[in-house]
This record gives C-alpha cells, structure tokens and sequence, in this order.
C-alpha cells in the first residue's frame, strides 16, 4: 500500500513564474505514485464522529474553541441568538475527526474531496475546519477535490474560483483561497460561467469536475430530458465539458473533467466517447449503490481516467465491521483501491 | 423614505412552538411595510470599498483581525502558505464596508442579498463578515437573502439547508445556520435535490428562489435549450418551480420563487403564466443593463411579486454623482425604490 507524498509540488506552495504542470499529467502522476485511484470523499456528520480521533486531541480542540469564540464575541455574533457555542465544539470535533480519517484512509487514496456543505453547515468555524483538514490532505501528498458544486455568473464566477484556487488581489496583498487542485462545478448557468473555473483552474495547474449526470433519482428530471435536436441534456453538458478541456501533454488527460453518477453504469460508455480526454470522477460507489466492476469503460484513457469516490463506505466501515473506526476505514479504503486498481 | 423594521420577528429568534409565518407572507408584508421592492445586493470588493466606512471601524477591525490571527495560529494555518494576513485585513474592512452600506441603503430596501462568493474568497475571515452582515442586517429590519446558488443532493442538500437556515443537531446542541430568510438554490440536480431546501425554508419560514432563467449571454446555453416534448429548459424549472410551492394564507405569494435574469424582460410574462403565485427575484438591475420600467408582468400578484434587486449600481454610484459614496449609494437606492413602487 503506497504511502508517499505525490511528489508534486502543491501549486499554491509554488510562487514561482514557471507556469503549472497541467491538472491531467498531475492527477495521472498522483495516481501513479500512489497506485490508487481513490478519492476519500470527507462529509463530517457532527453526531457520527470518531470517538478516539476526538480523545486524541483534546487539547487543540479546546484551544480551537477559545479562539473562535473570540472571534464570535469581537462582531458581537456571540449575542442574541442561541446554539453558537454548539458549532465551535462541533467544528473543532470536526477537524479532529477528519485528520483521524485522512491519517486511517489516506495512505490508500490518490486525493480526498471534503464535501463542503458538511463544513457550510457550522458557519465560519466550519470553514477552518474545512481549511485546516485540506491543508492537512495536502500535508500527506494527497491532492484536494473541493466538493463545491459551485455555479454562478461572471464576477461571482470568478469570486468563487477564486476562493477555491486563490488569486484574489487585495490592498492587503493577495488572498490565497483553499488551494484545492480541483473543484467540482454546476454547469447550469452556461460556458460563460463556466469559464472563470476553467481559466483560474488552469493557471493554477488545478482541474474542474463539472457535473455531467450526478446518481440521484431526480437527476432524471433535468439531466435526462430529451432535446429537440436529439440527445439527452447530459450530452449537451458532456459536449461542453469535451470543448472546454485541455489535454495535458504527457497524460493526454483533460484539465476539465465531469461528475459521473457510478448508478447508471450504463450511460459510462457513452460518456467516454463524448469526452475521450476527460478524468470521470464517479461517486456513488459503496453507500449510494454503486459497484466497482460496472466502471471499466472510464478507465479507457489510463488508470487516472477514473477517480473512484467513496465517503460513507469507507468512515462507517466500523458499522459492519468487528474493529475500530480508523483500522476499519483503512481497510475499506484499502479494499476499493486494490478493486479499482485490478480494473484499470 | 420608510426606515422602520418590518416588524417580523426574525425566524431565527423565534424559537416558539407555533408554526412560522410563511415566507410569501412575511415577504409581502414586509414589502408593504418598508414601502420597498428593493433588494440590495451586497457583492464586496476588497479593492472598491467606501475609505469613511473603514475609517469609522478602525479600532473594531485591528481587533478582529487580532482574533481571526489567533484562530489561524491554533491550527496552523498561518505556516507554510504565504498571503494568510492579507485575507484578515481585507475581511475585516469587507465587514466595516458593508456595515456603510446596509446603514446608507438599508434604509430604501427591504432585504439585502450578500453574494456569498465575495465573502468566500476570504476564507473563514470572510465568512466571519459574512455572519456578521447578515446579523447587522437583521438587526436594521432587512429580510436576508443568501446568494449561495447551491445545489446537492440527498445529505448534501440537507447540510446546505442547514447551513442557510439551521436545524443540525450536534452532540453539543443545535447549530444556528446563517439565518437567512432566504436562499438562491441551483436545480439541475432536480425534485430530490430541491426538496430538502423547500422543506427546511418551510419550517422556517423561510424561501427559496431557484435560477429559471439567468441574465448571462451563456444562459442560452442551457435554459434556452428547445425540449423534444416542446418549450424550452426553463419553462420545464419553471413547472417545477410552481409545483413546489406552497401559496401563503394572506398573500397568496408562494414560498419558492424564482430568479429570473431581468435582461430579457420578454420573457417576464410567460413566466409568470408559468408560476403564477411565485415571487420573482429580478437581478441584472442597473449595471447589467436591465430597466425597471420592463418589469411590470413580474408586479401581477401583487408588489412582492417582484423583487428588484441591485448591486453595483448602488455600491458604486458615487462613480457617477457628485457626493460622498454613502451618500450616492442612498440615493440610489431611493430612486430604484420609488420607480419600482410606482409600477407594481
């Protein structure tokens, strides 16, 4: 089971004025480094945290705490309204499951995608939880997915990669964002508000993961309307994802790649052939339904043409399992990438 | 010019075992109150905010920024990356910036529409100003209208239900939420993904406006879409949209509205054939390039049928006019309030 760092320099450490590697030859360096095309998908329940990552730092959690109810007094946020000081301890809790997961999963994944609803939902204290736990992925060579699914027009577009990639100038000097290698993105809205992503993407050498067909039964009402011109909305959404990415030059991977809902097996073929450059990111694996083996057809451009996401399978292994939550989730971790890696 | 609250209790402060008041009314009473249909939105720019704003805040802002410091350092996230002090100062003078402005246009508006972008390229310092805008917001009688554009489904619908209106319960108690009174919701994901917003609003009195139609070229792309059954990608949100609604007892306004780019006033009416009893939420006002004078068929149901909502035109109006930025910015917002009042 691989451990090591990817080797790659994260981006946001960069600074240097040699433009970035391309997101495709990263992600398929990454997943070759680390032989696995994992990704540990981070959606913290406040009530289903791990006891002993908690036991374990106590002491940080309660300076956390302090410091954010501080914060919380200085704007006054503290008065009127109840239930504030519950999201400080929630977050740190938070925080310190997520370094016990990342720390028990991680050696066997290529990146983790915190899903950042999770972290939304605790305010701004959620929001250092969300910070630190990717600087924490980022410190143990994985790449980081942000699990935005952000979409919005022109300024807000870019308002948006920019907190994700950075490159937000101020007086103060510039804001450096969450320094993800990647976000996933909702392509309602069109290619003009889809670009912001993909230029701040492709500077930074990071990558966009536009939803193509997400694993919901209601995707059905939007994605799987048939056009008057033929074809379903999802290969419309496919066609503008092909046209928007860029190959990298050694992998032949996209920059620009699609959210690919693993329930519907059936539509995988179909989507390679419209987006043949573009790195599938395939959730629903494990608790929403999926199966590894239905997969093949994404991994047709290399094994990093297919990133195999899990969240609850692999943080509630313990609940079918006779050991602790950490050993448990490393070895449902362990278990996805050996499958995954067999079929690539 | 009509300053007072709209006196609504906040549903946030509520607590109260009786079932909130539903948003189409508190809506159109809080229109009828405050003699406003005039949104203001709040999209800071650390580059373009008011000096006399930041000035009057000096000694508030060293300290939050003193206490943001103390939260990166109990995690960390002061090593390594360089820019982490400019996010802190640009947070804090974000937050004295929109204090000016809620307190120079407030007062012709009756809810305020924080671009959650702006603030989440700061970082956990911008969502403290974020939280903090909001708070003040409140407490100057404004209904709050969180721009998240969000979208997910299952769990991650929920988590972002509940980081707009609140309702997790965590081991520690109940976490707050942003308490809005409002949110923006993306539904390409569909019914399932809409549900869990529609359902939290309700039992919080709150709403939700979904995008039926933006005002970006790029909108063509996708909601300009021509269906095989007939009509086009909007019309069919737009059915779903009506169908999720639920009409208040009082108003006859529904609790999910809809977003509608007012750069394309033709079609306005067609919409509200569609969704009849929806409040329409019109951005694109001012340096967008839409009239106000365009927008009648979104008046149909009453004046809080359409809600006008403008950003730069006001932030900036000091570009344009002769005077102080606080003081263009109110009068802005006053001239936009009497014509919009004058047509619905």
């Amino acid at each position: 089971m691989p451990a090591a760092p990817n080797g790659l320099s994260p981006r946001a450490q960069a600074g240097e004025a040699s433009p970035a590697i391309p997101f495709g030859d990263r992600l398929a360096a990454a997943v070759a480094t680390r032989e696995s095309q994992v990704v540990l998908g981070i959606d913290p329940d406040p009530a289903a945290l791990w006891p002993a990552a908690l036991a374990g730092m106590a002491e940080s959690r309660a300076r956390l705490v302090m410091a954010l109810g501080d914060v919380e007094r200085s704007v006054a946020l503290d008065a009127g309204r109840g239930g504030r000081a519950a999201r400080l301890e929630a977050a740190a809790a938070v925080l310190a499951h997520c370094h016990g997961l990342i720390d028990a999963a991680g050696p066997a994944c290529v990146a983790v995608k915190p899903q950042l609803a999770c972290f939304e939902r605790l305010g701004f204290p959620g929001w250092v939880a969300l910070e630190a736990t990717v600087a924490h992925a980022r410190d143990q060579g994985l790449l980081v997915i942000a699990d935005a699914k952000r979409g919005d027009i022109a300024g807000s577009a870019l308002a948006y990669q920019q907190a994700v990639f950075g490159g937000l100038e101020t007086p103060h000097g510039a804001s450096p964002g969450l320094g993800a290698d990647a976000v996933t993105q909702n392509p309602l809205l069109g290619r003009d508000a889809l670009a912001p992503f993909v230029v701040g993407a492709r500077t930074a050498g990071a990558g966009v993961f536009v939803l193509v067909r997400t694993s919901n039964p209601g995707a059905a009402d939007l994605f799987d309307v048939e056009l008057a011109t033929g074809g379903k909305l999802w290969e419309l959404i496919a066609g503008l994802v092909a046209a928007a990415g860029t190959p990298g030059p050694i992998s032949g991977l996209a920059d620009v790649g699609a959210v690919c809902g693993a329930t519907v097996p059936a539509h995988l073929a179909r989507m390679r052939e419209l987006m043949p450059c573009a790195p599938f990111l395939l959730p629903g694996i494990g608790a929403q339904g999926g199966a590894v083996a239905d997969l093949a057809p994404a991994f047709a451009p290399g094994r990093a043409g297919g990133l195999v996401s899990a969240s609850r399978s692999i943080a509630n292994a313990h609940e079918t399992a006779a050991c602790a939550p950490a050993e448990a989730a490393r070895a449902e971790a362990e278990r996805l990438r050996e499958q995954a890696w067999a079929l690539g």
